[in-house]
């Protein structure tokens, strides 16, 4: 079975990321984080948001964003999200695992784009002691869908939010994505995310995230909150290591770039010479494709792994380190398969 | 300032474990631990406890274990463990975080091993609604204080707490050590362990630690549980490869033995030339000396970063990576102290 | 303002619980439930249920559905139930708090029954590790929309369900208007139901329920899980006193009875008299009733209390203390209101 | 068996209690709290702490010094508390549970008083990521062991407390005990103490206790909170009835007075007629004996059920229904023993 367009988790580390952990690999250091490759790469991730944030690494984007909305929700209170978001569909309830209940609200919209409306709406329930009224939206950039929320979209949700005293998070697993179709990662501050996980492991990384705050007041003991749920690397630098090696060569952006181009490419393959339509706008690395089951149980005989998601769609996800030719040969194999 | 003896976290990856990762790296791979890589290192645990064993790779040895310990206690119920394991002194809570409250019932024993009058003490508590009963143990081998225990040792301790139809649990975070001073790791499926954590990142690996199911029925959905507690590794190779690396080349032995090897020579070297006395039995890679205050200061201001431990020694920790001119150094630093 | 039609939580205790309070008030006895009016009153509920049960008296619907689930359900698994049901829409993430995050999967079908098909469909699903896989299901007896299961009903949705293995709860704090009504109460464990709330409050007693364990091994240390969970009475007898009033002298029953019929006749009087229509068919004690906006804020203005509920009817609730005075009048209120 | 002394739940409820259940079982008033009732055993309290503080109905001590608890400490964090405390030694690891794992300290000092320099030893430890650090500190009033802090002693042990921003819990159980032997109910607000559980069972009501809020800022969304963990009465003026009765009739004073009185007659009678010592200072309703087993054991045998605690001595507890005859009755039980 080939795992080349399955999710960009099946691709391996880029060669920058390696050499940042080859790099990160010399001597005896001090244990836990507080060593110097950390620092750097904390760095790399505060230049590029253009803000003073806390920032801390851990091992898993499910964890990094459970502990955040952890965060921002107590266990009787409830975070708005996309239906279809990662943490509404695919963290085997993490949220409510690391938040001890804590509820989550999926708002619908196009595309993984929550709908303002939807999100109004849930606004304006009454707050009433046998529900989980919000109290955080969380938001994913770039969507499940592959979509990306211009700063406009992202505005028009987070101040009804902030206006009422909420967190704001963002789930950043694909931002080098969503960067690398444009959006300006310095406006995330301006905005008023609170907490955001800063992708690693999609964008070249092995399993790193960032978990930056920048609400400085929710760092308080974050070190002991990150020990006691298990996301304290001891060897803090092989986290730090990879990050760091492509956040300085800026592969954190060129692979995402290319990822995204490689996605663009696939979608015109598809939609010039098979008959099947895009599910979805293609703004960032993924396309979804509308597909009958047959044609779907025949690529997959024919060796290509890729999900059927919850829309029904066929997901492709395009990585750093796809070439033009495994699209074009995909390519091929789709237009063959009706 | 200088880690070499502060902690066995504060080495990097040992070469073959570097070489373990780069040779994971190639290609597309399914992701979440369903690749080859992963199955091969599961192989070689199996291999070593000449158990078929479930094997799942962690990130960290904090979740492995409070993992652990909740599939092996309810929230009402208690786990009993030396108290000065790391359970019960360095995991931030985490047992009754991932437990939802379970319970650390603290028995003495001289040098990190559980006394077993203190065990039987306790298993002859009456079982009363208002306290949480015991319903597991948990071991540590090696233990806190770099002691050994012999398999007759284990058994005693093991016995009682089987017959009452309770679960045992065997943190194995320096496993190696207790392998290379002699311990049988075929007798760990015998003496009746449900669950060990087989360690990773203290023998040379990056961060990863292997959750062992030696009781299959507790690993009914592991993934899912796993999954919600934020310890799937999306890109699993990265945690396994540098654990095959370790295993296949029997590194993993070897490096612990040299670590060991250099304990007893720091320990002689203090014994012999320093006005210190050893606090606890040298048997694995840990050494703990009696030093006043003083003396301790003047090693940190001389560059040396090390730990006073709750049983009030300092601890000085060896490694793969410790070199005998390390040891000497610092020998003849300790020597100086006075 | 007017509370008679608005819960049956706005009654308040039936005079032979009154009763019961009081004939338990004497003297000094055990504490924490092992008292012999505790024993009474479960050996009164073994007798209802034609059953060998273990019964423990609880303060809240809330705590005893979310304690019953939390034992059928893994933090990463979930409950089926209807969209509807209580555990879903009405007690704050309950269910999530004690289960530490277990999931709730929502199923639809009419009038607050879970249509077979839904059920099926949900446990073809496949078990994959990013969701929570259903391990239970929860039955509501009578529905929250006033229906009855029949037997055969009850039959077809726990049948494939004790065939994958799972647990079933059944949610009975209504449970007296279903007997009334005619359903059997011996059936509940021909059926295979697990876990039972038996309902005391909405029955006429104070706040107290009834956890019925049917599945014998569930009660293990359930005395521990209970303290622990703020739900064991310091002072048991007034929990079980008033339970024991109700069941001796069968006002369980009969009062249950009267609230159906009362049920009935208010539901006749605004289907003959009134614009309005029945939302649902009213097998118990509740009547839903499709009015527009306006109408339901005249009847609050003319100082009647009841809710709208997420179907978007306004909801009427009798009990054993509605009277046909009070019936009539607010038959009469409504039919003016138009 | 008889349990005149075994504790002060095994009284039932005061008759102006159990009158107070009766008025307020009147006609159908607001489900959850929001009744006429509940506001006025609400202000009852108000006026005995002079302070304006929020108010709400619990059914457990339990429960309400858990919840209490968890609004105090993150899960990573921990309480300072006696370790003869009843969050301690008594509840099931409740804090845990409803705190996700939140941590206890216990500190030393003689009779169930937290000795100040166990305290401050305690503040003083270095924050580190690796422990669970305090973040508030509970005080029991009065003692597990029947001692009854003065205003000073409390000052010394919260100012430094409140000095590190961290918050100050009160274990009122027998808040109404310690009120009789003179403690100054005015001086709990003063003294910043953020959270109080005043005692309703002990004092001869049914099983309810107020969880008062002098931080008000802790009370938002307190009703979610409440409803999600299952203490929120759906017939609230159960709960607050009998406590309305105890207060408006001072007998919540006068009782805890007679039982105070008794528990000195008690006491008197033993120290002067039998050969047993008293283990701690008789200042409340508690008498606490050194007693050998075997004495303990024909006391039991003669029907007398009573309690060996963690300090090794029997306890005897008094309340508002013990008489002096039975006072007697047991002196010349206890004279005969040995």
């Amino acid at each position: 079975m080939r795992y080349d367009f399955s999710s960009d988790n099946t691709t391996g580390m880029a060669p920058v990321a390696v050499q940042g952990l080859i790099a990160a690999n010399s001597g005896a250091v001090a244990a836990y984080g507080r060593d110097e490759i950390t620092e750097r790469a904390a760095d790399q991730i505060r230049r590029r948001l253009d803000a003073d944030v806390e920032v801390r690494f851990v091992f898993s984007g499910t964890a990094g964003n459970a502990i955040a909305l952890s965060m921002l929700a107590w266990p009787f209170e409830a975070v708005l999200a996309h239906h279809a978001a990662h943490v509404c569909t695919d963290e085997c309830g993490a949220p409510g695992f690391f938040g001890q209940g804590v509820g989550l609200i999926g708002l619908p919209g196009f595309s993984g784009k929550i709908d303002p409306r939807a999100l109004n709406a849930a606004l304006a329930e009454p707050d009433i002691a046998h529900r989980q009224p919000p109290a955080a939206l969380s938001l994913t950039q770039c969507t499940e869908y592959g979509t990306v929320y211009t700063v406009d979209e992202l505005r028009h949700l987070i101040e009804p939010v902030k206006a009422r005293g909420m967190g704001v998070h963002m789930d950043g697993a694909r931002l080098a994505n969503a960067a690398a179709a444009g959006f300006d990662l310095t406006q995330i501050a301006r905005l008023g995310v609170d907490l955001l996980v800063f992708g690693g492991a999609k964008a070249g990384a092995n399993c790193v995230e960032a978990l930056v705050m920048f609400d400085k007041s929710l760092a308080r003991r974050i070190d002991n909150r990150l020990k006691q749920a298990g996301q304290t690397a001891s060897k803090g630098r092989f986290l730090a290591g990879p990050m760091l090696g492509l956040l300085e060569s800026e592969s954190w952006e060129t692979g995402a770039a290319h990822a995204n181009r490689m996605a663009l490419r696939l979608a015109e393959g598809i939609a010039t010479r098979s008959p099947y339509v895009l599910a979805h706008p293609v703004e960032a690395n993924a396309v979804f494709v509308r597909m009958p089951e047959k044609a779907h149980a025949r690529l997959s005989a024919a060796g290509w792994a890729c999900y059927r998601f919850d829309d029904g769609s066929v997901r492709f996800v395009c990585s750093w380190a796809t070439t033009e030719e495994v699209v074009d040969e995909i390519v091929a194999v789709i237009a063959g398969l009706g």
